[in-house]
């Protein structure tokens, strides 16, 4: 097939470079006779691999000390369990920020286990934009305060970090981990299903200030507990080899490309194309978020006619353009334009968004 | 490097076949422009790779009506945690066979959640046996009985599979899973690591059957509970989809090389080869493991002196035989010969072997 610009929201498109440095090194890694999915994980060769793959990560984050880095299994998904069941401790009570579909399904799994307080929500409208901080209805016993810095589905960003207020702060940064510079000094934890900035799906990197460990429910498995995990160095059992290995490519890649630092402009840069497109088509494209909260990651649109969604999406194909439709949950269109979409296929989009609308207008 | 055999308990060799054909569709898959690692999971190329994975391995092991296939995350280790919560339901006991240091770590988890009733154990022999069904103590009234067919640290290995007596039978089949033939339709419930015989780690493969379903822990945690991934097809979330494809592969080599029955037979030369290179030896090299439960997917033994040991790992290295080393737990050597290893690098080991003793014998 000719070349695509694959715009999925995850998992989603990776760095070509490390694709192609993957296949070069599929039947034998630097000279070992393994592919990296043959290798033990307790081997020298795979200890190499994660070592650097952290290293690596703590540079780009800045990661200060004092905090340990993980790489997990089950998603984002089973973080909305762990979160609670590991920070609770003897708290009875936590506070979430309500933006969007997952932060509440953050809600809803947190409640099988203790009151959640729902400190602010922007659902009234359709959540277009994130409740500003001072209207926050906070709990100063919260065992932490959760929010989701990216909603996926529905297109909303956080533009700013909320303040702890000595309450942990806790982030699903899934969709925008390492997509913009974070001081993550101001973070109790940090969780990021990898399959949108990171690398394959499988993996999940978190990152948690150590005095936030040892807090786990009592009959809490095992595998749930961050300590078991942080005491092993996320060894404790076989982790995910094959995605760590990809991540820790990405990071490579990412240093190479300046760093968190330089994709958050080549990101901010990214996006502004698209939002122009859709503010210069005179209502033929529209999306309802509010501009502050435009998502960088996930531009989520709507056609003024929605008749019109199926030959948008054909053409799109036709010219290169894939995986261009919204989520069942909201419908429309999304562009997700992580790291990895080179500036090249956004302009691509927005060059043919121009024209589809022109023709259709 | 020149060629290598790689001896590692798992991660482990994959078949050549499998790993060439993920090399050269690692940027396109298909035509469709993709990496399978950039393909949306709900997109329909993945459907098709989930879809034909699933259908290959209910082909492969004959999988009956009623039963459920899972791929899911976090390893053996979270089945431990996992098959007790989802099955105790009503009940306060559960039945484990104690083969091993798989087999204890099944037992310490799920006695976090229930009384455990250890039918049977071999630890007065160092695990060198699998106690006569005849003598176990089983608890009518248990949830189940769990055992481990192939203890991957000890070399122990079933050679029957355990009467069910009205018990639902549950097996970890990590180190043996398709690599013999397996009636399925006696067990209530199967899981396996993917790391030894089905492809890369991050990812388990379970078999359960339906009537099973819906016995969970009303406070588990959503993505603990098999129903969720069983009424979602395994889509509940993001699944580990290039492992998945990757498994699908090794799934369609298989069937290429006889299916099961195909694999039975070749194990048991294999392992042949191993346990006549150690019996000829005259006692140079030596097993704990009595006869009849020899396992044929690692090969346990020690040499006479232990002071030889480096020597051994080091002069095989040399002649590209890799990862012998035993488990820490255990020591000596361990040699594992799942599906993958191609019988000429069992026969070059076995001449090595030969090699070695007549050297420093």
């Amino acid at each position: 097939m000719a070349k695509v610009y694959n715009f999925s929201a995850g998992p989603a498109v990776l760095p070509h470079e490390v694709l192609a440095q993957a296949q070069s090194e599929m039947l034998d890694w630097h000279g070992s006779g393994m592919s990296v999915m043959e290798m033990s994980h307790r081997g020298k060769e795979f200890m190499e691999i994660i070592h650097d793959a952290e290293h690596d990560l703590r540079e780009l984050m800045h990661v200060p000390a004092g905090y340990k880095v993980l790489f997990l299994q089950g998603g984002a998904s089973m973080q909305f369990s762990m979160v609670p069941l590991n920070l609770l401790g003897d708290k009875q009570s936590v506070d979430i920020v309500n933006t969007g579909h997952w932060s509440k399904l953050a809600v809803k799994e947190a409640r099988r286990y203790c009151h959640v307080n729902v400190v602010a929500s922007s659902e009234d409208r359709n959540f277009a934009y994130v409740p500003a901080e001072d209207t926050w209805q906070r709990d100063p016993n919260a065992a932490y305060l959760h929010y989701t810095s990216n909603e996926t589905i529905g297109g909303l960003q956080f533009p700013f970090v909320p303040a702890d207020q000595g309450v942990p702060l806790v982030c699903d940064m899934s969709s925008d981990f390492l997509s913009r510079e974070v001081d993550v000094s101001k973070f109790g934890l940090i969780y990021a299903g990898a399959q949108k900035n990171i690398g394959p799906s499988g993996l999940v990197v978190l990152l948690v200030r150590e005095d936030l460990l040892g807090r786990a429910r009592a009959d809490l498995p095992t595998m749930l507990n961050y300590q078991t995990h942080a005491a092993a160095d996320s060894m404790y059992n076989t982790p995910a080899t094959y995605p760590i290995y990809i991540a820790g490519l990405v990071f490579k890649w990412l240093k190479q490309l300046g760093g968190v630092k330089g994709m958050e402009s080549r990101n901010a840069e990214k996006a502004g194309l698209l939002y122009h497109a859709i503010e210069a088509s005179e209502g033929f494209y529209h999306t309802h978020i509010d501009a502050p909260f435009r998502s960088r990651m996930n531009v989520v649109f709507r056609l003024k006619d929605d008749a019109l969604e199926e030959s948008f999406l054909m053409e799109a194909r036709k010219n290169g353009l894939i995986q261009l439709k919204g989520h069942r949950v909201v419908g429309g269109m999304r562009a997700s334009i992580y790291n990895a979409m080179p500036i090249e296929g956004v302009k691509a989009l927005a060059n043919f968004m121009q024209d589809f609308a022109r023709q259709h207008g």
